[in-house]
């Protein structure tokens, strides 16, 4: 189980603390993304020195490989992975639709073949339950019905209200379980971008009585900005006094909108993935490390930043790593655009708690949109 | 220019301590190959931790990637690759003739292809002084003409004299620097496995006084049994007053009977690169962490091994990390293999200081001849 308070406020935005079993986050907070029980690139000794508090991995990827019961024999994920903070595990649920070619989504739950190796397997709300209780996860998410926004009204009135009967059979499974093991459960608000739907949506998931609340189906596919309109009138509907977690978005725009929406924790590939393909995040915006203007540039990656890419090496080596396909390119890399966001967060929970977040995120936003300059 | 010492011997193996203008090294030792400016998966700041005191650049990928004068521009490799330690840079002589498909060798050096572009490039001897000049190493290596002693006597013993006035010519090339940025020169013998040739080349290359001298053209073919009988009548052909060093070789039994045999330094991917393929050092020998016997396997990698992967991680999460194709995957087994060389040089050097170096190889031996056993 959870607790969550929330210590300061500014119109929706809000300063928070969430306490888990394994120590105190503070909210608004980045998890980077564990997908296959590692942080691509990172250690995570590295992880805690940049400030992560908290951890996401994924149930899809590590019931496939190595099996959760192997890791529940070697004594838990965070065992297994050396992280002692807590640890959100999603439900598997957008992966074997997205990852898998062959799904099949019944009433049971979602019949799919391995994308390894071609397996057939079947997920079920109960299933993803006992998956993320087997890894030892401390905070659970339902299994989800992500539709993209595109989708029929129809369909996604129908995955909305599959949803929520999977949602009620997760929690029954969950609160079935007990022991020192339990952990907190989350569900999952769908609906597009339909404000209709999405209050239908919450209505029914906060009904359920859950420990958090997550927005799910978003980044699918919709514009910018038909995604910060959702998540704005999508926030509120979500009890004021549980944390509101947006699942798998977005760049630094998008986090800061949701953020002065009212939403607590974010989880996104982007940071890690970007910086693998040399996009690195700095306060004037993004920059392809690749390009042949940095080929002698002696300047830090981001003057002023603390991160060790920024303290010892220039953009030239930076390039040069890329360009030569080093390992370092793309630990350096991660390290420094995870430092960005975990950063931003930071600087965002201040503002929220000195009062003056609106204009924190203007400047943050003029100044990164001035475009890459050095 | 560097200062040598001799500290203990026992038989022909000897403790030594090389002064460089960046610092100290103790020998025998092992040098981390940092080929494209950095040790594959490693931070300048790991391999400190680690014990590193001296680490390997190549001549020839730098020539072509990111180019000698764009180092110099930049500070020179040390500021480059954040590295303050002493760097040996080897002359290229070797990858020109390995890595390029098409190559040329003259009496005014070797004409070759990039390989990377094709680009048409020539290496001369003091071309090749005037690259490492430019990278500002701290040691030097002569162009030589490596190799592989299975070619015909006639062919040896040309490349062999060849070798002698290509030294001469970086000799004199060197002498007409000076300057702060002035490193050591050493130089390489040739000749194969034949006593009579290495006597030679050990010879002309002595007379010409280098700082230090390497033994060249060994590992490109030769059976275990005859690179250790080369090495055992090569090294007391040069000077105990000065460095000794074996490139680009071997596994822990090459080192060791280098050692014995009176061998300073040395150099070889093979730690860095097996541990890139999960080939792993423990004290009972080598172990592949891909193996289906290591899925469940909640071992350390090797038992009392003071290194991250061994105090953190089982060797299941290894093997976990190894199949998933994670990059923590590479930086772990680095991090160890690299750990295990190093600590087999310290130990080694304590053993002669102690005099008890003959039991301790034949102990090491022992168990590492075991058999991976766990």
């Amino acid at each position: 189980m959870i607790g969550f308070e929330v210590q300061a406020r500014e119109g929706e935005a809000r300063a928070g603390s969430m306490r888990t079993g394994r120590g105190v986050v503070e909210t608004p907070v980045f998890m980077p993304v564990g997908t296959q029980a590692t942080v691509k690139a990172m250690t995570p000794e590295e992880l805690e020195g940049l400030g992560a508090r908290i951890l996401l991995a994924n149930t899809y990827h590590l019931h496939l490989r190595p099996g959760e019961e192997t890791i529940r024999r070697l004594g838990g994920l965070h065992r297994f992975m050396h992280w002692d903070g807590p640890l959100l595990t999603d439900s598997g649920g957008f992966q074997v639709v997205s990852l898998s070619g062959l799904n099949r989504v019944s009433e049971e739950g979602v019949a799919f073949r391995s994308h390894l190796d071609g397996t057939r397997l079947f997920l079920s709300p109960e299933g993803a339950v006992e998956i993320q209780r087997a890894l030892g996860a401390d905070i659970f998410m339902c299994l989800d019905r992500p539709l993209p926004a595109t989708a029929a009204e129809g369909e996604l009135s129908e995955a909305l209200a599959l949803t929520s009967r999977w949602a009620a059979r997760c929690k029954a499974a969950h609160d079935r379980q007990d022991g020192p093991q339990k952990g907190a459960l989350f569900g999952i608000t769908q609906g597009g971008t339909s404000e209709v739907l999405r209050r239908r949506s919450s209505e029914e998931i906060v009904a359920l009585d859950f420990d958090g609340y997550a927005l799910g189906g978003l980044s699918l596919g919709e514009s910018t900005a038909a995604i910060h309109e959702t998540v704005a009138l999508s926030a509120p509907l979500l009890p004021a006094e549980r944390p509101r977690y947006l699942m798998g978005m977005g760049e630094p725009e998008d986090l800061l909108a949701a953020i002065g929406a009212g939403m607590d924790l974010f989880d996104c590939v982007l940071p890690t993935r970007n910086a693998r393909n040399g996009s690195l995040y700095t306060r004037h915006g993004k920059l392809s490390i690749k390009q042949a203007r940095y080929r002698e540039d002696p300047a830090p990656l981001d003057e002023g930043c603390p991160c060790p890419a920024c303290r010892h090496y220039s953009r030239a080596y930076l390039r040069h790593l890329y360009v030569a396909g080093e390992i370092l390119s793309m630990r350096l890399n991660t390290w420094h655009n995870l430092h960005f966001y975990l950063e931003l967060m930071r600087q965002a929970r201040q503002a929220i708690v000195e009062g003056r977040f609106a204009p924190f995120a203007a400047q943050f936003l003029e100044t990164y949109r001035s475009g890459q300059g050095s």
